[in-house]
């Protein structure tokens, strides 16, 4: 555990004390977002200390020139950029002509945030005495509008606490941003048009290249008592910034708030050259809403989402806080209202990793979000992937491949691959097999299987004429080998016959037979309109049963496992127990070529295949693999903990499973990575919530039943979460005692537990 | 063969034809240098076509920003980028008023470009009508003074043919340049002085970040008959700019000549704030000698070069053409006056591969520089690499090496390693190796062992160190294994158990070990004062003994062959003759996957290690070598036709071993590798030189003694070239009916011939 400051709630996040050096983290976690638009919790007032200025929107990103070192064919042209957007939540102070900054203020007492998960909104407050030695009370509230996802509102509110003071408010509006992590001092926006009308303001802006047009706005007013000053004292415009200052003379022990609506329009929503006239209707919604109703509207949305999603535990304050935030962030991150939209890793909270959509939205996102949601938002993030088959297409041709084989690719924005580093960009190709998973993972929970032939089969068929053409026989082994590739365990590059992504091609060329099948039978018109259109033949499809049928898998006789890969059990076998403490994590410690060379695994490479896969192996195979490659297992990626949960559990090692628990579930709360100050692991966040309903819970669909196998470690009293399982909702709720299963409707599902038939109360 | 435009001639590189695709080409093919300095053929007056500009100074680079994608931890800073540097060649020309540019000239005739390799100068000349209808003959002839390194002349020679002409000369120097693989349109220079005296300018400025202070000057003057104008009509100044005017109304039929001294002064040289007064100095040498009296000079510099360093061959102007062109590269890029510079792969004839310093100045230069210079200059290379020991040690401590293990740099302008691309930097270790081979050879060769126990030794207990920690023990083969290498052969990237590497690992151990020994025995108070210094166990020798007496090499026994790495044989072997010949090279048409799990070899790899250690094995084993791996080897490196060259003439396969000789020998001038717009291969030069002194020639080294096994390819009538061999020059003359043995001393050395004793002549 690295850090601990967050106080354990069951529903808010809290700091109390300020300290300078927590200010970056806490502007991770603290960090807001509704889907539409997000940022990091920074002071809404000038602050010259260490801080990460960070306002996101979302699907507006840069294409980042890359040609460095030798080029290698087939690269994208780009590395798609997370873009640091405009900022609207700033509000300069000045007291008595002396600016408020934390970081000059002296004797600050109180300082406390809040993070209220329950109803979504942020809270700074403390007592300071300023460089000018008056001293004051502020509290700062703010929230973004999951109602109204264009606007977010803030209320800043300052006592002078110790005399008389003039207060003046700077609420402003800066395109003049820069990224955290460009090294070239590159310029991403261009500001068009700067304007103002009484106290609204607007700056139309587009991202360099991609063209992105936003209008980012504000609107303001000064309330002091019974008096609201909705018209600002003057206005500062600058080339990229205008700013309104409304002073005011507050006595000593009265309140003075600033009420400040902002947010950005974009013209994926709306025309582009109408971007401030839109700004101007959300702002009238806004403003007659006011910051109260807005509030109120805010805690019955997020009311709605726990409703369904939330998981109550009981027993263990820190177990509960961290599912919260987990399901809290995922819901902040992704609402699956605009299918253009994905889930980004980093969500809205930083910088890195640009591009928003990676394998982790189908192997680690889809579950949550089928069963916490209605399933046409699921049913969204697969038909983003049929959107991108095209590019998928094109993008496997770049690399060579042909007749249509599809390589998704590894991030991309819109469905073109943004990221280039070859052992990734070309070599890490299991990617291609959690986006067929998601498919089958889709259908046998959701028992629609229309997604299928209307566009499922198709992708299907592109992905496995991808791997056909991406192994090739070994006369010397007799097999059909797949050379060169990254599995999940990033920490291999280039390895040969993966133990995973072979598993992975074969599985993914068996169920596109199979569903070839079965849209024959069952959907001919599908079928007819899908083969004109892939021209697939007997020949690719006699291909792929070979291929199939013929696959090698690494495999030690000695120790009775798969092999991760050709050639693992020449390395230094020595367990991560043995490792010297100070030199976790690796990555941050050793070079690259020695961690390649290492047996360390950075997060579950053969588990995951046993993960997907368990029901093609016995509980004894599961705990031979698990007790084989855990132990090398340096979980550095988010994705790692939960997925060894999972199994932990299901081989009753529920201290262990607990552990991983809190791993993954506090991952950022407690800074397990040291990198939360870069931003939240946002994706990985599904894994937490995989970790309770598919671990504890034991929750498993076995030929088309729900099935639960309930336990609960020793450290709770309860768990309960609710399902929305094929349109219907039910609440598992787990004891010490026993499980009980709630159905909003009198009818019985086929709920098995443990193999037993169960009857519903 | 891609490009067949270059006249064959035995002394000269002639183009006839102005061909605006050629440009390029032709730019990089007509390159000049003289050590400290070279410059592209680019044209003196603009030229509004597709052009590469490039002039550059030796040591002079600029430190890229590289921070793209993940970073590994161990990577440096930076990626050493040759820098543009300012241009002071060029001169404009107006003819009525109206700019000569031969983009925009109707009716070019005799154009012809001219580099005269026997006396240093490149000249090009024409007739074209100017766009206002002017005819006019221009012959401008350039050099770079091999005896005056800090200086160039131009004569600029122009007629008109058709009527009497206002000509106005404009030579300028330019500062405001930019680098042709800039992708960021950064700029890499500052300009600090703009100042000019008379008909001389003055431009000083310094690179970004790495600071290296740079004086670009000019001095120039008109000569029109009997009249000299040293004065310009005028001047104009800019930023980074400064340019004189020198009119002249010119009689149809008559020249005016405009002559041009420039070149740069830099701090390597002289104090930095003395730059301007150390070009006042060059320039006063330069025009007491005139534009002749340096050319007389320049001939005879290169005739003492070319009295010791040429290889004659008559019967075949090609294969003439093509060794002058080499060894006049490699002559124009190091003199060997300065240790501190080095080889770079493109000498001054590009920007691509930053940095100055490969494996390929031991690998490949050295047998080159140590026979045709005095072995002073070879020793300088050692030393380079003797100097850079303590960055080699800190270099592997920041992968995590310890102990005072050493890595040399993959690439370095400084000792710092200033490549980073993982599968490179880290992994391509093979180099550690050559430049222990190089101490062995250079030992051998000269005779000169007082290297070894001065600076060599503390080079080699590096090295032995990093290979002793760099291997690690495998259970599971019961021997020593090194995982996650890149062998010379770089489409393969993060191998296991490249066998060169093994080898090379395995050979440095014990000629460490026995350098030890005889350097105890022999020099006791150098033995003494190196173990002092570098805290030389006996377990560390121990451990040495034990990884050199159990290291693993991958066998094939079904085909007899040590394997280039684990697993090759997984691989779909399909020979390069059976690729589609529209692929090739497939370097430019596949992508990285695609080429690193394909068989092919980019150049000599397991066949490299044959090629070092050949007295290692047998005639039989090197033909089953040659026979496995050449057929999968496609040559992409211009290092590897060199070594299959000297292979191929060892197995007697003569015409096989022509063929790679004038593979080698031409790859720039028939451009092989579609690149050659980009610059020369340098670094590969040497290994020309090498396919004809060891491949033709097969000269070795063996128990102190020099053999030679002469051969002559069916095309040659004869051969010669001289061998400064422990500093007795030896000339071996090859003909159809034997060879012949000159020596200027009437000692006999012991010559072998095929095995036998030779009587010199």
């Amino acid at each position: 555990m690295n850090q601990d400051y967050i106080q354990p709630n069951p529903w808010s996040l809290i700091e109390e004390g300020f300290d300078k050096e927590r200010v970056k983290s806490s502007e991770s976690l603290f960090s807001i977002g509704n889907g539409a638009m997000g940022q990091r919790a920074n002071f809404e007032e000038s602050y010259s200390g260490p801080s990460f200025q960070g306002s996101y929107i979302g699907g507006v990103y840069y294409p980042d020139k890359t040609r460095v070192g030798w080029w290698k064919n087939g690269y994208p042209e780009y590395f798609a950029k997370v873009l640091n957007a405009p900022n609207w939540i700033g509000i300069d102070v000045g007291i008595n002509g002396t600016p408020l900054d934390l970081a000059t203020c002296s004797n600050i007492k109180n300082f406390k945030r809040e993070l209220n998960m329950k109803e979504g909104w942020y809270q700074r407050s403390f007592v300071a005495t300023t460089s000018n030695n008056i001293e004051i009370k502020v509290v700062t509230t703010r929230f973004l509008s999951l109602s109204h996802d264009e606007v977010g509102a803030i209320k800043f509110e300052i006592t002078p606490l110790n005399s008389d003071a003039s207060v003046v408010f700077k609420p402003y509006i800066d395109a003049g941003i820069t990224n955290e992590d460009s090294n070239w001092d590159d310029k991403f926006w261009n500001t068009t048009k700067v304007t103002s009308q009484k106290n609204r303001a607007f700056i139309e802006s587009h991202t360099m290249k991609t063209h992105f047009n936003v209008c980012t706005f504000m609107q303001a007013h000064l309330v002091y008592g019974n008096t609201l000053k909705a018209t600002p004292d003057s206005e500062n415009r600058e080339d990229l910034f205008i700013g309104f200052e409304f002073a005011e003379t507050v006595k000593k022990g009265e309140k003075v708030s600033l009420i400040k609506y902002g947010g950005y329009t974009v013209d994926r929503n709306h025309e582009a050259d109408k971007l401030t006239e839109a700004a101007n209707i959300v702002l009238d919604q806004a403003s007659s809403l006011g910051f109260d109703g807005l509030l109120e509207e805010q805690k019955k949305a997020w009311a709605q989402i726990w409703e369904m999603s939330d998981i109550h535990i009981e027993g263990d304050v820190k177990a509960q806080q961290g599912i919260r935030f987990n399901i809290f962030q995922l819901n902040q991150t992704y609402t699956g209202t605009d299918s253009r939209l994905n889930i980004g890793p980093k969500g809205f909270t930083g910088e890195k990793y640009g591009g928003s959509t990676y394998w982790d939205t189908e192997a680690y996102c889809l579950p949550f979000y089928m069963a916490t949601k209605n399933q046409e938002v699921a049913r969204k993030l697969l038909k983003y992937r049929y959107n991108h088959l095209e590019k998928a297409i094109e993008n496997a041709e770049k690399l060579g491949f042909k007749n249509g084989a599809a390589l998704y690719p590894m991030v991309t924005m819109n469905g073109e691959e943004c990221h280039n580093e070859w052992e990734i960009t070309f070599e890490e190709i299991h990617r291609n097999g959690a986006i067929a998973y998601a498919i089958y993972n889709y259908t046998r929970y959701t028992e629609d299987y229309s997604y299928v032939p209307e566009m499922g089969l198709e992708v299907l068929i592109g992905i496995a004429r991808f791997w056909q053409q991406r192994v090739n026989w070994s006369e010397n082994r007799n097999k059909y080998v797949m050379l060169g590739v990254t599995g999940p365990n990033e920490y291999e590059n280039n390895v040969h016959n993966n133990w995973y992504t072979n598993y992975m091609a074969k599985w993914c060329l068996e169920y596109t037979l199979e569903q070839l099948e079965h849209v024959q039978q069952n959907y001919p018109a599908d079928y007819n309109r899908v083969m004109e259109k892939t021209h697939l033949t007997n020949d690719d499809t006699d291909l792929w049963k070979k291929v199939a049928a013929q696959m090698y898998f690494p495999y030690s006789e000695e120790h009775g496992v798969y092999l991760q890969q050709d050639g693992f059990l020449d390395k230094d076998l020595i367990p991560v127990a043995d490792l010297d403490k100070k030199e976790r994590p690796i990555n941050q410690h050793w070079s690259w070529d020695r961690i390649l060379r290492s047996p360390y695994i950075k997060q579950a490479d053969t588990l995951q295949g046993f993960y997907f896969f368990e029901d093609h192996f016995t509980n004894e195979e599961l705990e031979k693999h698990f007790d084989f490659y855990e132990p090398f297992t340096v979980h550095e990626s988010s994705l790692s903990p939960c997925v060894h949960s999972v199994q932990a559990a299901k081989l009753d090692r529920m201290e262990q499973a607990y552990t991983f628990y809190l791993r993954t579930s506090r991952l950022d709360l407690d800074d397990y990575n040291k990198e939360v100050e870069e931003g939240l692991h946002i994706t990985s966040m599904a894994g937490t919530w995989m970790s309770i309903v598919e671990g504890f819970g034991g929750m498993r669909i076995r030929d088309g039943k729900l099935c639960f196998a309930p336990k609960i470690p020793d450290q709770w009293e309860m768990y309960s979460f609710k399902i929305n399982f094929r349109n219907r909702i039910l609440k598992v709720t787990v004891t010490q005692d026993g499980a009980t299963f709630d159905m909003n409707e009198g009818d019985t599902l086929g709920i098995l537990v443990d193999g037993k038939k169960v009857t519903l109360t």
